[in-house]
C-alpha cells in the first residue's frame, strides 16, 4: 500500500465511519423532532451534510438505515450483570434495558423499528434473545432452578416493549416486579 | 327536510359510509402487498378511486386514516366468552384474539399501528384493555380469584403482541399456556 499524501482524504475507512456517525445522528434527531414519517432519504442526506446517492450506496434505502440505527441504539452496550443470582441479574438486565430504551429519540426509534420487524435483519430486539440466554445457561451450569429463556422474553421483555409502544411510559422499578413474577410462574413451588 | 329527489346522490350518510368502505380496502390491500411505506394519501385515493382531498377531509392525514383503520381491523367484533371460568375465558379471548391477528393484512396493520401508537387516539389496542377488565370484573363479582388486569396485560397480551411484532408468528395454542402461566403467578398457593 502506497503511504497517502492527504491522510484526510484518501483514508476511506475514516470517512466512511464519519459518514456513519453524521447519518445516524441526523436520522435520530429527524425520528425524534418530526416523527418517523417526515424521515427520508433526503431529508437525513440535508441534515447530515451529505449526498443521498452516499445513503443509498450504504444502506440501500430508508428501511435499511433505520433498520441499522435500531439495532444498533437499542443495544444498551454494558456488560452483562454476572452476580451468581439469576433472578437479580434478570432484574438489573431488565431496569438497564428500560433506562436506556427510555431516553430521548430512543422509543420513538423502537417504534419505528416494531414498523420494519418480522425478519431477521430488521429485529432490532434479537440481541435482546441472545442475552437473556447467556443468563438463563450460566444459571442453568451454576446448577439453580432458571426459567425458559421463552419465558424470559415473553414475562418480562415483552411486557416492558409493549408498554414502551402501546402504553403510557415505563419505571425502572417494574423490572424488579416482573422478576417477581417471573420467578413465581416458573417455580411455582419455591423449590430451588 | 326535504324529501331528495335522487336519493342515490342526495344521500351523503351512504355515499360517506361507502367511502369509507373503499378506503380502509385500499389500506389494507396496500399494506398488505407493498408495505407501510408505500402508503400514501394519493396512492390509496388511486385504488380506492376517490379523490385525495375527500381522503384528507375525512382523515387529516395517512396516519389519521392509519390509525382509525387499524383500531377497527385489530378488533375482533364478537361477544366476549362468558362461561363462568375466567381461566378459561381468558384462554378463549386470547385464541380469538391470536387467530383475528394472524389475518393477512392484519400483522402488518399492527405494525404500522405500533409505530403510530402512544397516544390515546391512535393507539388500536385499548379496547383490549377495556375487554380485560370486564372479564377480571366479574370473576371478582362472582367471588372468584383472579389477577390484575395489569398482570393480564403484561403476561397475556403483551407476549401475544410481541411475539406478532418482533417474533416469526404465533399458533393459537399461545393462549392456553400464557393463561395456565398467569395462573401460576397470580395465585402461586393454588388457593381459590
Amino acid at each position: 500500500m502506497n503511504t497517502p499524501l492527504t491522510p484526510q482524504i484518501k483514508r476511506p475507512g475514516g470517512r466512511s465511519a464519519q459518514v456513519q456517525t453524521v447519518v445516524r445522528k441526523a436520522l435520530e434527531e429527524l425520528i425524534a423532532q418530526e416523527g418517523r414519517d417526515k424521515v427520508t432519504v433526503p431529508a437525513v442526506a440535508e441534515r447530515a451534510g451529505v449526498s443521498a446517492s452516499s445513503i443509498y450506496r450504504r444502506w440501500g434505502d430508508v428501511n435499511g438505515l433505520l433498520g441499522e440505527t435500531a439495532t444498533q441504539r437499542l443495544d444498551p452496550s454494558r456488560p452483562l450483570p454476572e452476580t451468581g443470582d439469576l433472578k437479580g441479574e434478570l432484574a438489573a438486565w431488565a431496569r438497564e434495558l428500560i433506562t436506556h430504551l427510555n431516553k430521548a429519540g430512543n422509543t420513538s426509534l423502537l417504534k419505528a423499528a416494531a414498523a420494519l420487524a418480522g425478519s431477521e435483519d430488521t429485529n432490532c430486539l434479537k440481541n435482546r434473545r441472545a442475552e437473556a440466554t447467556v443468563l438463563v445457561n450460566r444459571a442453568q451450569a451454576r446448577g439453580d432452578a432458571a426459567p425458559s429463556v421463552q419465558q424470559v422474553l415473553d414475562h418480562m421483555m415483552a411486557p416492558i416493549i409493549y408498554r414502551l409502544i402501546f402504553g403510557s411510559g415505563v419505571q425502572p422499578g417494574l423490572a424488579d416486579q416482573l422478576a417477581d413474577e417471573l420467578f413465581v410462574l416458573a417455580n411455582p413451588n419455591g423449590s430451588a
